[in-house]
C-alpha cells in the first residue's frame, strides 16, 4: 500500500492513525501541498482527481478523502474496526467525525487560510482570530457531544474509533495554533491519552519522513 | 420521525432527499438558522449539541450531521440502500460525498459567509468571488471523479446514492448563486435528471413549509 500524505495535513494524519491502529505497513509518498504538489497534473491524473491529500493506493485501487479511505480500510482490513457496526454507537462515531471533518477542519485548512491572506489580504491577527473562532465553535459541539454520549477511555468506549482518528489531529492543530483548550476537558483528556498510544504517536506530523520544522 | 431542518440548508436538503427516496414520512420541524434558532439553548440541550441543522429524531434516538443521519437511515430503513455495500462502489460514493460535504459545502455555508461580511467586512463582490471560487474548485474535482469513475444515469449507476443526495443540493446552491456550471456537463446532466425525480423534487427548498422568498 502507498499513502500519499503531507506531514502537516490533518486529513492525512487521520489516515496515518487508522493505518497504524490496524498495523498496516505502507510506503509513504510525500506530497508537499505548501508548494502545490497536490495540484500537479500527474498527481491529479494518476492518483487523486480531487487534487487533495491524502490518497491511498491499495494494489490497483486508488482512493481519496480521509473518511472514505478509513471506511474502505475497515471493509478490507477489519481488525480493529474503527467504524463500529452497532447502529447507535456507529451513529455517534460518524456524528462526531462529521462535526470535525465537515464543520471544523475545512474552514481552517491551508487553502482557505491562503485565500484569506493572498486574496482578501487579511492581517495575521485577523487570520489567527478566524482560526480560533472556528476551532472554538467546533470544539464546543465536540465537548457537548462527549458530555452527552461519550464514555470510556476514548470518545466512545475502551478502544479508539474513527472519532478519535478525527479528534486527535484537530486537537494537535489547535494546540499548535495556540488555541485555548481549557474549556474542553473531555476532549483534552482523550488527546493526552492518545499522545501516549503508539499508533497515535507514530502518526504524528513530526514523525513523518517529510517533516520540516516551521 | 421528526426532521429539524431549514429550507435553504443544503445539509438538510440532503437528508430530505434520502428520506423521500426511502419513502419515509416525517414531521418537519423548522429551525430558522438565519435568526440563530439552531443556537437556542433548548435546541442545543434537547436536540442537537452541535448546534446545527439537520437533526433527526427517530423515537428516542436523536442524531445530527447529515452524513451520519443518512448512514443511520440506511441501517434502519435499508430500502433503497444509499451507501452501497460493494467495497469499490461504496468507496467511490463516500469519496464523492466527502468531497462535497467536507471540501466544498462548509467553506460556503451561512455562518462562514456571515463571518466574512460582519467580522472581516468583505464587500458583496468579494463574498461572491469567494463563493464562486470554492464552488469552481470543488466542482472540478467532482467532474473529474465522474469522468473517471461515474457511470449510468446517476453518479454511480442506475439508482441514486448518497453521492447524488450531496451533489444535487450543492448544484442547486451553485445555480442560485449564479455560478457558471458550463464546465461541468456530467454533474449538470445528473442535476437535470434529479429535477424530474419525485424524491428530489419534494425535497427542494421551495417545497418546504418554512420556505420564504429571498
Amino acid at each position: 500500500m502507498q499513502l500519499h500524505s503531507f506531514f502537516n495535513s490533518s486529513t492525512s494524519y487521520r489516515v496515518r492513525i487508522a493505518l497504524a491502529l490496524k498495523g498496516l505497513a505502507y510506503d509513504y509518498q510525500p506530497v508537499n501541498i505548501r508548494v502545490g504538489e497536490h495540484r500537479a497534473e500527474r498527481y491529479v491524473a494518476e492518483v487523486n482527481p480531487s487534487a487533495t491529500v491524502p490518497a491511498l493506493q491499495d494494489g490497483d485501487f486508488t482512493l481519496g478523502q480521509s473518511l472514505a479511505i478509513i471506511d474502505y480500510l475497515d471493509a478490507r482490513y477489519p481488525e480493529p474496526l474503527l467504524i463500529p457496526n452497532e447502529p447507535a454507537l456507529r451513529a455517534r462515531v460518524l456524528e462526531l467525525s462529521s462535526l470535525i471533518a465537515c464543520d471544523m477542519h475545512p474552514v481552517n485548512n491551508l487553502r482557505v487560510l491562503g485565500y484569506l491572506q493572498t486574496v482578501l489580504k487579511v492581517s495575521p491577527e485577523q487570520k489567527d482570530a478566524w482560526y480560533r473562532h472556528w476551532v472554538s465553535e467546533g470544539m464546543k459541539g465536540v465537548e457537548r457531544i462527549l458530555e452527552r454520549h461519550g464514555r470510556g477511555a476514548w470518545c466512545f468506549g475502551e478502544a479508539p474509533t474513527l472519532a478519535d482518528c478525527c479528534l486527535i489531529p484537530q486537537m494537535a492543530n489547535a494546540q499548535r495554533m495556540g488555541c485555548d483548550m481549557s474549556g474542553f476537558p473531555l476532549s483534552f483528556a482523550i488527546y493526552e491519552r492518545a499522545l501516549k498510544h503508539p499508533a497515535f504517536d507514530v502518526a504524528q506530523p513530526q514523525k513523518q519522513p517529510d517533516f520540516v520544522t516551521p
